[in-house]
């Protein structure tokens, strides 16, 4: 009898978010209360632990663990950066078929809703009857059909943070500072920086994003104007800002410094485009009087989407709705080959609703930034603003002496 | 009649922290309380604006703002990077000597209590009633004398979160992951990483401080060890972190890689140290069956420093405290020439108590990690977590999967 209902798989792919746990914890939970199925297996690092039959059963985890586990960053399953093509599938397929597996839940970016959607196919065609749920994380922010990706809010509130703190010390021992920021195709991430903003003057002056190509002359007259009118300069940059040609600057940047060093250096590292600029603007401009700028370059790196405790209260709250979403999808007989969706409902109150978006809408390809979300190509718009400011929260309360000043 | 009180002068120099603003706020507050002078000024960018006379005055603050700017991290009043020399100092001297300055309060490091130190003696020289008190702040926590300086236990507790956060993106996509860690001469901000490990097998897996000299055959054969034994690594490492000759690998970096590139490479980018040591690993170590290894690099730069709203709690309370105590030290009538010091009060509980230490005995000089803190060259002991866990306080509930595991 109980055989009959199947079991189910579900795991999580691609690079961790802070809140990626929440959605695993929303399937689990809601999967102990309908009783879907038999097992809910935890495949361990995404495809590979389902090809290699690597499973943990997850309906003895008690809920006191999977709190914790919820507000754990990184994937508690293990990820993998597996892309998995036709063949790998056909393995995948396989194991599903062996161990009864009705379900497939998996929770990644758009390389995973394509995974999730020939291993849909597949099945359909062998006649196994599985339905594949995709459940959204990237901190990128970029699957098309939907409004946002959990995960996002929660690593934009990290970068919105962290530059209005590094935005004090620039005001503290004034300089110019660049700020790099992940993101290789889509600036939504860096955008949020401009949420630091709380008073006139305050950094980010300048915000690069790869959505508006950027020469290495407009860098340096943008610096050198913001240092001109504020006498000193932040600047949030993405990691995937690029030039015209197209290139990004850090494939320029590889380039250059490989015909410099005969091949010598290595460029893999993840600090050097903002060393880079740093060079190029201490080469290239002076303070008043000749004097030598004062430059420095932070890269934020890992800690955008793995820092601990920090979370956006929204993101973590729709995290855990997409995963319990999921289930409850699963358990209701909707359509498989679907990815969760979030969109807004009108209003002037933030408030969002769930929908079912096919996989083959939302898979493979990126979702890029507005162009009203951009301005001059170096600074984002209000009505960006208003877009990221719900799905980040409250920041930090702060102040300055200027409210004082007469 | 009010004239006779004279004023006081506060200021605040080098490296900004997230608690800073608590010390200047306590002075702020008792000051309005005690009545101890006609006017508080707080000079803009430390003894920069005493020379310049670059005053704002601070008694008329109103209590919501100084609370929000106590939560602000960074120098409220500006800082600077300016080490006086004896001329310099006489200027200040001169200054105070025409604002009718007899208190004044100097928030900063070892450098600034020799400032404050030289100041005192010569305003004594010159029969200038003058008393000086030093307000300690260090992220570094290299004050001599002190038991622990303000702004060391919010970035520690930074430190150790980013670390936790990325041990688990570490578990979560398997790698070597090498993150540095502010502190040129002082390891006791990159120890606090070892606060991070829950579990067994949560890294860091190794940990280098300045303290503790490091070959680059040790490191490999460091690395080499972990990856067999966890099949994974993460490494937190000092900024600072030196060779057998007193060197740093730093400099030693700069060295061969201007022999490399004809000194067309700058290195004063931050994230140089780190990507070297990746590239090195790359270089030199492989992965089981001459597999290529992950090896990534994060610096965590400024923010460390900077960061709002993630403060321990103790850390902002003593902050406060250090404030509080020397401007009701004044009031006292208290000896100038010292600087407010914690020590712990014998017992089980974690308890301070501050007294006033001659400001000879801190200026200068640094203050290293204890021999004891440090074990085998590439771990911190049991020892110094007892010292820093209270000064950090409570760090993210997390939770895995292996505690389900039979």
């Amino acid at each position: 009898m109980a055989s009959a209902k199947g079991n189910a798989v579900i795991g999580q792919s691609g690079g961790p978010t802070s809140v990626i746990n929440q959605s695993l914890v929303g399937v689990i939970q809601e999967i102990k209360k309908n009783g879907l199925v038999d097992q809910l297996l935890g495949a361990r690092h995404g495809v590979r632990g389902i090809v290699n039959e690597d499973f943990i059963s997850l309906k003895d985890a008690p809920d006191e663990l999977l709190e914790r586990i919820a507000a754990t960053p990184a994937a508690a399953l293990g990820s993998t950066r597996d892309k998995p093509d036709q063949a790998y599938c056909e393995k995948i397929f396989k194991s599903f078929a062996k161990h009864n597996v009705r379900y497939f839940f998996y929770i990644g970016g758009n390389d995973s809703a394509d995974t999730a959607r020939i291993v849909g196919e597949l099945a359909a065609r062998e006649g196994h009857e599985l339905k594949v749920f995709h459940i959204p994380k990237t901190i990128d922010n970029d699957l098309r059909v939907h409004d946002h990706t959990p995960g996002y809010g929660s690593a934009a509130k990290f970068v919105a943070a962290a530059i209005m703190g590094d935005n004090y010390d620039n005001r503290s021992l004034p300089g110019i500072k660049v700020d790099v920021i992940m993101g290789r195709h889509a600036g939504f991430l860096t955008a949020a920086s401009v949420l630091a903003r709380q008073h006139d003057n305050d950094g980010p002056h300048l915000i690069y994003v790869p959505e508006a190509p950027l020469t290495e002359e407009k860098f340096l007259a943008d610096v050198d104007a913001a240092y001109t009118k504020h006498g000193r300069c932040l600047i949030a940059v993405s990691e995937g800002v690029s030039q015209p040609d197209g290139k990004t600057w850090a494939e320029h940047m590889a380039t250059n410094l490989e015909k410099d060093s005969h091949g010598n250096i290595q460029l893999s590292g993840t600090g050097a485009l903002g060393d880079f600029m740093a060079g190029l603007i201490t080469k290239k401009l002076q303070a008043p009087g000749g004097k030598k700028l004062r430059v420095r370059a932070d890269t934020f790196g890992y800690l955008q989407r793995s820092f601990p405790g920090f979370v956006s209260q929204s993101d973590a709250t729709e995290a855990r709705l997409v995963g319990q979403v999921a289930a409850k999808s699963a358990a209701e007989g909707q359509p498989g080959g679907s990815s969760i969706a979030m969109r807004r409902v009108p209003g002037s109150e933030y408030k969002i609703e769930t929908f079912l978006a096919p996989l083959s809408s939302v898979a493979r390809e990126t979702k890029h930034m507005d162009p009203a979300y951009i301005s001059g190509g170096n600074n984002i718009t209000d009505a960006f603003k208003a877009y990221a400011a719900p799905l980040v929260g409250p920041l930090p309360t702060v102040g300055t002496f200027d409210e004082v000043k007469k």
